[in-house]
């Protein structure tokens, strides 16, 4: 395989997008990678810059669908996504792509620890691969790219 | 509009879908519902009378496996979902419909209370309504109906 | 052909539904009809119900997005669209729905006046009949039906 | 991001095309900008070298058609669209557009005045976002892509 | 297979139709069979009740677009096409029939002399099965059917 | 689920198909089943009433192609399939099958021993379930239809 | 629009292919052509090398299916399609890849004289131009590159 | 045809895509060739990096499972597939390929001898040519690359 287009969805604040990076970098694949804006601020004022000038709901409203203009693009056409969900937040962003990423039959890898298995299970039932550190990510994706 | 299939996603520890039920019937609706298995127990051991016999991850992927049968199949032959987000839980399974429905253009309306606005920004936005209570889904059922 | 379900968009301000429906009702065709929301008042309120309470911008998008569940539906359902200009308002929404069927492969019929030929040449090549009065359509129908 | 192709739609008699190009450019984004034909006796005139001569529907007709095989190739080749209502015509083609995509699921950015709020909510509601100022449209793209 | 949808596209100067008809009744075949509109004169003037009044190429274009709304969505809800090739006319339609269900991926079965093999042989490659009599025909629709 | 569609490919020398049959019938569940045609003999000469006469690969390929048209149909239009592999015969037409749901989204369950896990682990992998008796697939269906 | 994919369907025994290229070579447009195997025995040959050894009709099969691995490859590549009819022959593949590309949603443009424009009447309902010299295709396409 | 992207799927035992791959550099031939993980012991090992431990069918799936990401991948993206049954083995996961490719409308070509023509019946029904030898695929291949 020569090059892989890999969405990187998911929890925003730990550096697991940088150590699989890096990591897949290291074993000079090919890879290309794309992201939500992972700055968290940035994101929530996504819709600031366009009227009506909103507060709660709509201020929030504004900003996803601003956001899904990117999200929705690359996730359409990545060749792969991998899924981290964390220990903290709802991150039911990271859900909704994995059911976005399922009906349109793209794979995905979710990244997540063991003790969320359970409530992970519908998730993981349609995921490719269920990895646990993000060297399992570039080492799966080594092996994938052959 | 003479009929409509509606799946109902998502918690499982109230009986709104009852009160939704209950609410069309009272307005003549012709609506045919859906849902996924709704007894908890019952969906973790969906898997149980399969081969190999397992535990931890592979029990629940059994059974999630099984599960997707039924909520595939219906997710794909329904009209609209209505997704709802309780307030326990971590209810990924509920933003994984989401997605999979914005990515089959399928309209969803979610139902859920205003503290969970904010991280529920990206599932909403997809959305073509957010509803605080049963009797408000009655009444867009009602009106969409016409 | 021994059914059509037939959609009927656009002007909601004269009687030109009815008139299609009872012609075909006089040569015993077998079509279904149906249509957005016509009350105009109510179809404009469609949002009310539902929090946050807004005005302006979020009222309408509100409620175009609740009318959109029931328009959605019935043009991915129906076998053929009866698109209607009138001589009044924007009518952007009938042309929306035009271009709607247009990437679905939906057949559509364009039902207006002489006078507005020029600016409906991208909406008329992408149709598969022109009609001027609600009786061709009526014969449209008949004749296709065999 | 590291790129995007961004279709231009509807108004063709003031310059906001060439100042969201001018602006994306000061910002140095790379992104490929496409349009329909913009010289409006040109367009009009695009089936003239065909057979039959006409006149009146059928040369608006042959005329639509040309132009389509570009405006369609180019829709369903684009990531985002920037759909343009100005203050005069019918500009029901830009509504048409508007509706094709939403059909395909391909994002779009509606560019309108605050008084055509009301006509233009079908088609706003669909739509990911809503500008006013072609500055706007630029500041959306950048932030979109990162 | 309880029941079938079947197209008959092609020839209409014989009466193939009947016998295919006929034969499926004899055998108690749960079949349904649905055509173009065989009336050749009929056909030619499906647009005659429609603006603008033309001859030439824009008579036979308005209806040939009136037809394809009763073709195209016949076939697009069949489940088989029988395709017949006389020894008279162009019939290039039939070949567009054949075609347009290639790309749907509707299996369709031609019905043809042997002395038109190899102009046909693209067509014919592309059936799931040659059939020379109507008889044949029924025999394989029984056969089909189980 | 009020009622299932399910199609029962692969294995044709033992009775498995009326197991599942008849235990679902015991439970009262409303499954409408198809199969391809199960007569060894019949299936083989199916293309045997056509011309032009053939032994060998063409009479192979005739055959399969008129088997086609119903295994194609009825696959495309099954809700579930259930794909049996015995322990004899190569069976590839059921790999074929199992690989065509998988292309479509359609879930199956596969039916086998477990001295073939590891030949079959590809087509097991894209399974919702594995089942190794009749009776397990009836209680499948039995949960999924709730 | 930057570049474009044209496929050349259709007659093969005179040089409007040649005529298309050079014309669009003299306007400096960027188009990549592609046709089917142009050379008429070679193309009833291409399944020659293949076993079972043929005569008559599956010989023509063989080699049809060979020369659909190319056409239908070209075809689901293309942006348009430019199909030849002229006046020999029965030309039924130019019909069936006119009916593919209607199928796909691809916009082809007709090239044939005036003798024949009843028989392709259908053919050229769902075409987006029909010409009838190579120069209006050239003019066509330059026109629609804008 | 500028290039080609062809799959090469199957048999893993002997050296017939070094073949392929060599006649076609041979011939000059522009083709891009991709494959499923070729060495039999890393293939099946392919899951071991990731939790949970396992063995027997749970190895086996996740193994399968983390391939696929690679296969379904490189088939979604490929033009042709060529698909080898060799004389050992169960060889499932070719025809699920098969299967796959013809849902998909890839076409492919079967490599096989003739001793099995008769068990690949379905699979060579589906597919554009079937071939002995690899030098009889780069024939093809030359073939239909004009």
């Amino acid at each position: 395989m020569q090059k892989l287009k890999v969405y990187l969805s998911g929890e925003i604040h730990t550096d697991w997008r940088d150590q699989i990076k890096s990591g897949c970098e290291k074993q000079g694949l090919n890879v290309t990678f794309s992201s939500p804006v992972t700055d968290h601020p940035a994101s929530d004022a996504a819709g600031d810059i366009l009227e009506p000038e909103s507060e709660g709901f709509w201020r929030d409203h504004k900003s996803a669908k601003v956001n899904a203009i990117r999200t929705r693009t690359l996730i359409e056409d990545c060749d792969i996504a991998v899924i981290r969900f964390g220990d903290k937040y709802k991150q039911w962003n990271a859900a909704f792509d994995a059911g976005y990423c399922a009906a349109l039959g793209t794979p995905y890898i979710t990244l997540h620890d063991e003790d969320i298995i359970h409530p992970l299970k519908e998730v993981d039932a349609a995921a490719h691969a269920w990895a646990t550190t993000p060297d399992q990510v570039v080492e799966l994706l080594q092996y994938v790219m052959g």
